[in-house]
């Protein structure tokens, strides 16, 4: 991924397309510390926002803040959440706009009590819904999807009726995983393509809820399945009971490609694979596809560690560690500016002068986005003294907007939708550039129609014209912070 | 006022009777920044939260926080936030209690527009709003009575008829003075019985409104006059109208006269009376009515300073400073906590061992909470040499709740409540106690029928029963901020 | 005071003529809380930084930092040093050019051990003594005097000779009471011109000193009496011994007759006296000397109040309170600065227009500094319709330096070293303008010939030459944080 | 290396066996922001503390504090301090005891101007030099060894004679990379066994001194050469000079091998070497010494990470990422802590199970210290499904104390010391351990005779008797902070 910092720090607009973490308990003692520990697994999903809510079945207690969630805690920390069920966020948007309205889970007072939910996704009939609620009188605080979900569940027309929860999940439209809690219980649900994760654990006599496995291995608790695609999983005192929400999908799911490529965390599994083991045959098939004659080949790290070694392997190209991360930063709130002129030294990625010098060096990253960031690593391995510099991408070009939670910048910003591939090579200033193909991109995992390529491909699994104004809306949203 | 540190530290209920400070400007030239500095003014009516929202004709932007006003404004300024017209608030809450959603202005979308709301009082009504609308399937994020006046707002009812905001004005029952803001006006608005204060300044040629003239007269601006009881005022480009939103009250109107004694700051004039005069009246008529043989009078500052001038004035009994404040108790996020035990060493107010030693001393305060305080203050006063101790006590005995917008402790914890005066003598330690009597107190104002002091007497000027729903309801809510 | 803020945010020049608070405990259980108890009663004397060493006769260990007391303290208590001694110190500087390393008490190691040293007062012969040990090799790390007494305390020549610390006291010319504090001792020491005040109270069977007796009354211990000028007190297992370090001085002291009227609280007794019982003399004096017919006699607080309640007292005009003071200003790090432009509204002192309007006013305060921030007040006073304005000043013009411990501003910045009563009455805007005599003045205290008023003067105790040089180098010091 | 954290969290003598990052700059614009830049990329070689200190020939000024260099400089940039010279240091050292006394660099006054010292390395001869100057009557403020160069440097004795540093830096024993700063020059200086790194770098017309080449690169400067051992340069307005302080070591220099083998950061050259390079001939060399049957290669990251690489490589078997770090543990103030207990998860190093499961793994790490670490990743190896785990280290076993300034912790805690090398196999629980071999070692290193492993061997370049009584003296220092 051709960007510097976080992926927090792309812009990004607040409430739309956003990607964020989810953890919950239930049955589980200290439920709350559980969340938090299941959140700090996930944070790399999201860094501007954090909460936990936890309910003794008595009162419901939350603790929300902006920026890091270890932050968000440090003054008050999780184990004062007091009981046995909680659900809680990591939140990843656009600094610059986050309100601290927006930080999730959102709780609410509904006639019949508290309800505390959780997004992950993006709702491509939210803005339809947010009007017809406030035609009618409602009110809206945040610019969330959750707080339209909550009108839903508030409504006469679901509240007083079976199968509330599922009839209200019903008029939703897009990606979503949400997270509920009640007084007494919590609730996991997941849209019907699948786009985003959510998966099942079991801890000791108790369940918990979590976006990737990894958060779940980090509780000390044992994965069980995903929630399924259309499925609302109700944890309560009497039991836990599954039901569904929607009719079947018919075809394809949208399972999210760019989650395996990029954004989750390698030591999890995700939609039944394991997301190291396909990144590492992205690499392999990579260096089938396009190979290059060259001495070493070297990663971008973090994101492109493992595409490298399976390059590197299926190659027979020694790999090397050329660049170095500096751990400290992003360590502290105010930090000396990565300076941005081509030319300049780079405080987060250094280079190992004595890896590259004199080499031909395959230079092998998951994606590129914007292509200035990976344009000036590229000039640093030329000023090191690499004789040779081939960029090999883990993944087609990404040319399309997302439309169901990753944040992509605007198409006039992705440099694949600009230029040709030859044309993107010689911005960068590589010897050779190569992409994967997308048939060897889907020939990675194991059920390739299961997953949605629409920033590669433009086609998505579903209509997104009204997603499209709903943006409209939000760009035209006359409330924010200073 | 018995009350060690701010009023704030007192227990509370959150949400409910709470007293806070309002100011408001349009038409004026950065305005946020106005508003901050009559604020600034007002925080002795709340030290719990702060906020301000501004608006420049297109954006509506808002800061808000915990904590004293200059600390949630020293990382953001006012000044950041642009435009010509802005509200602001400083709220008076239990710390424990208080949650960040409930910090106001409160801010939320309708479906035509952006409405910003802040209040002070006590709608008695609430809870039977916030029930219907609740059953009708709204929801709630916050325990504030602003959120209820929104929900009326927005309700098509109101929303589609002329006069909408004078009709949901109209719905409402007990204390407020309201502040509201949309994109492109101010308004005020005051209950008819005029419960709470609220002004209006003239500056340059834009218009301020205020809880207390001391704001007006900060921000270098013109007192006008009182928004009137029942009185709506808009202000807008096209102008400022006034309109009424509900039948005059007949007889007599229900202002409140523990603003006169020790809730307002004294350079105010309030209710048409400058505080300090009549603070001191009070003090005056105390010494007819109550005198006392001794050679000094001494305040308890600063809540006793006025009407002990008075005292001095009046009796011919030299007035003398016997207690010296620490200016420096509070200055700072974590005080060494007062020493609660009796004999102990005061951190706040400092005794002054040769105003007092072997003489007869005459104490003046405003008025006696739960009495635990005076009684540290008394006994400070005999162990420094004071041969006689006399307390004058500048209003009648607290003895029942107020539903409008103060908040007293339960009346179990009000000692009047309790105790005869005698057996309050004998609690504190004083040689004798006299309180000012209720005909006295209203003597000192000039239309005493306009006033209510259902705190002393029990007799409110409009039914309460709804408000006691509204204590249980909250008192049972499950939502609370850890 | 016409000085804006605390005393602290006048200019200075850093570890020159600082005033500051000194406390001390021996042989008293949780020593440290003691002295940050009392230290807290001192805080008026020293806003800039704070520091508490003690000992638990093995172990010595400091808290030290920039700011509040509390601040200091706010993350590390007090509490957490461990011992039976300790002494402290709170400091008094310009926040400019305030250095970590200048916040005392200076802890060092020699030969023979560790010594923490805390002063108030100034060092005429500082610099020359500093020169001195340079010039032997010795290296300084602060500009403070304490660090030039621990050079005399480590010099072999003192050091292992009998009555080492009173040769080493003997060799420094000034100002200075002192607190030392050894593994096992703690030592309090006064120049032997008295000019600082020191007090040693008894408290359980532990011994504290003070610089006021209101630190001594806040942490309950008794006041027993002053440590006299040229003593020495050594508190150590072995009992508590005094010796005498010089000759007697013949003739006057130097007592600091500025303590009296403005720097020290009003519920201390300082050389004897009691300060409120002083400052309450200077007012009826005052009003003797120079009367005003007048309505009403109005305090400028609080450095006015005591001044004003005699002067209300002896002239029988009635006291009012014309000035209210924001309590909320100071209270954060971050504050709206005052506007210092003349006619605008100051956040500090509010004015009470019913206090004022139409009379005609006598305004009392203790001294008149720059004369900036009084003529403000009178302004305001005009503004707000008092038909006349006398100013009344409790002291005698302020003309000169201090060479010992309070820190005026320079020559060219005291209004009355550059203008006649008559002219600064016209600066200020008052009708008439009357100071204390110097013969009313000593008049108030009882050992009129032991009191410096060198400031009013110009006549000092002792020579004071060495001072200036070493101001010079101070000022051409090319060390400083930034 | 199997250690939790940062290597700052580990046990400490303060003031003792340091390791810590300098650098320093002079005849460049802006000189404190490059050398904030360049210890940015030395923050790995201490994290307790950070200062610069700068001069615009005129003023000096510094900015220090406790913690990441990042947020000392968060409120107060170092671009606040003027001049084109300047010199920082980031230290190390235990947390708990860290003083704010001790953060360097020193600033000093002695009588010819200021000093300020920067210090890396250990003074073996330290404790007799300051019990010397004690003796004599100095005081000391500090721990540090710097605070012992400076009353050298104002020593008389060296202060008025020619050649004053180089005579100065003659008296010091042990190990030490110092930069120096006057008002106009800045110096450097290495000891002559070269103990410590010291590099020297070009950047424009200027000169910067680094501990390593990494922060030289990093500020885009041109790394030129080292300081040599005993030499010591001086950059002042007339130019750059080099002298000698001593005779020419005879025989081998002292050269820290730990540097090379866990220390230093990859992309550094250090003592004429590539870390990186080092490194991975020390996992060929490894690799090539104790083979072992196995499916993959695992490093231990970062510290493993080189090492694995060439074991890897040297082997044929295939190297995967088995361990993920969590990039977020300790970006905060307030951390989650790791959880100790066996069996637990790790919050920092996650595992892959895809990458381990079923299969025989080799893990490689730099070193073993205390063995308790990984242990527990040992464990976490097994639990995923590995079927043999064979633990090899790629430096051999350190079983003694550095006294030239790594801090390792005393040798019952150091595992080697205590076990042999089946008994430390047995407690991690692997299925084999070995180390690398000395002669293995020192085979990858081109001048193996110039190198100290004196923690490995017991045998060092110089005799600590001294050494051995400064830490006495320490240890039993009674100043410390709370």
């Amino acid at each position: 991924m051709d960007e510097d910092g976080q992926p927090g720090q792309r812009p990004a607009v607040d409430g739309a397309r956003e990607n964020c973490g989810l953890m919950g308990a239930f049955g589980v003692p200290d439920a709350a510390s559980v969340v938090f520990r299941g959140l700090f697994a996930l944070q790399h999903r999201g860094q501007e926002g954090a909460g936990i809510v936890a309910s003794d079945g008595q009162r419901v207690q939350s603790i929300k803040g902006m920026g890091l969630l270890a932050d968000v805690f440090a003054r008050r920390p999780a184990g004062g959440l007091p009981g046995t069920l909680a659900i809680g966020h990591v939140r990843y948007s656009t600094t610059g706009s986050t309100r601290i309205q927006n930080v999730q889970p959102l709780v609410v007072e509904c006639v019949d009590g508290i309800w505390a939910v959780a997004h992950n996704g993006n709702l491509v009939n939210a803005a339809d819904l947010r009007r017809a609620y406030q035609q009618a009188g409602a009110i809206f605080q945040t610019s969330t999807d959750s707080e339209v979900l909550v009108h839903l569940l508030a409504d006469p027309m679901f509240r007083n009726r079976p199968r509330r929860v599922e009839r209200a999940l019903g008029e939703l439209r897009g990606a979503f995983a949400f997270l509920l809690l009640t007084r007494d219980s919590v609730m996991a649900a997941r849209d019907p393509y699948g786009f985003r994760p959510l998966s099942i654990g079991r801890l000791g006599d108790g369940i918990v809820f979590a976006s990737e496995s990894c958060a779940i291995e980090q509780v000390g608790a044992e994965p069980v399945r995903d929630v399924l695609p259309g499925e609302l999983v109700v944890a309560e005192a009497k039991g836990i009971r599954s039901s569904s929400f929607c009719e079947p999908v018919t075809g394809a799911l949208g399972q999210c490609i760019f989650e395996q490529v990029y954004f989750a965390r390698p030591d999890s599994r995700l939609f039944g694979e394991s997301v190291h083991a396909v990144r590492s045959a992205l690499g392999e098939r990579l260096a089938a596809e396009s190979p290059a004659d060259a001495d070493v080949v070297i990663p971008i790290p973090d994101s492109g560690n493992c595409a490298a070694l399976g390059f590197a392997r299926a190659s027979g190209i020694p790999l090397d560690y050329g660049f170095i991360r500096n751990h400290y930063v992003g360590r502290t709130f105010i930090m000396p500016e990565t300076d941005q002129r081509e030319g300049s030294v780079d405080l987060k990625l250094a280079l190992v002068p004595s890896a590259v010098r004199g080499r031909r060096v395959i230079v092998v990253d998951d994606s590129i986005v914007r292509g200035t960031t990976v344009r000036r690593r590229v000039g640093a391995l030329r000023r090191a003294g690499a004789t040779e510099v081939h960029l090999r991408i883990a993944c087609p070009p990404i040319r399309h907007p997302c439309h169901f939670g990753i944040d992509f910048p605007s198409r006039t910003e992705l440099v694949a939708a600009r230029l040709g591939i030859e044309e993107i090579a010689d911005f960068v200033g590589a010897d050779s550039l190569a992409y994967l193909s997308h048939e060897g991109l889907l020939g990675c995992v194991t059920q390739p129609g299961d997953y949605c390529s629409g920033c590669m491909t433009g086609r998505y699994p579903i209509d997104v014209a009204g997603e499209r104004s709903k943006q409209d809306l939000e760009h035209g949203s006359p409330v924010t912070d200073a």
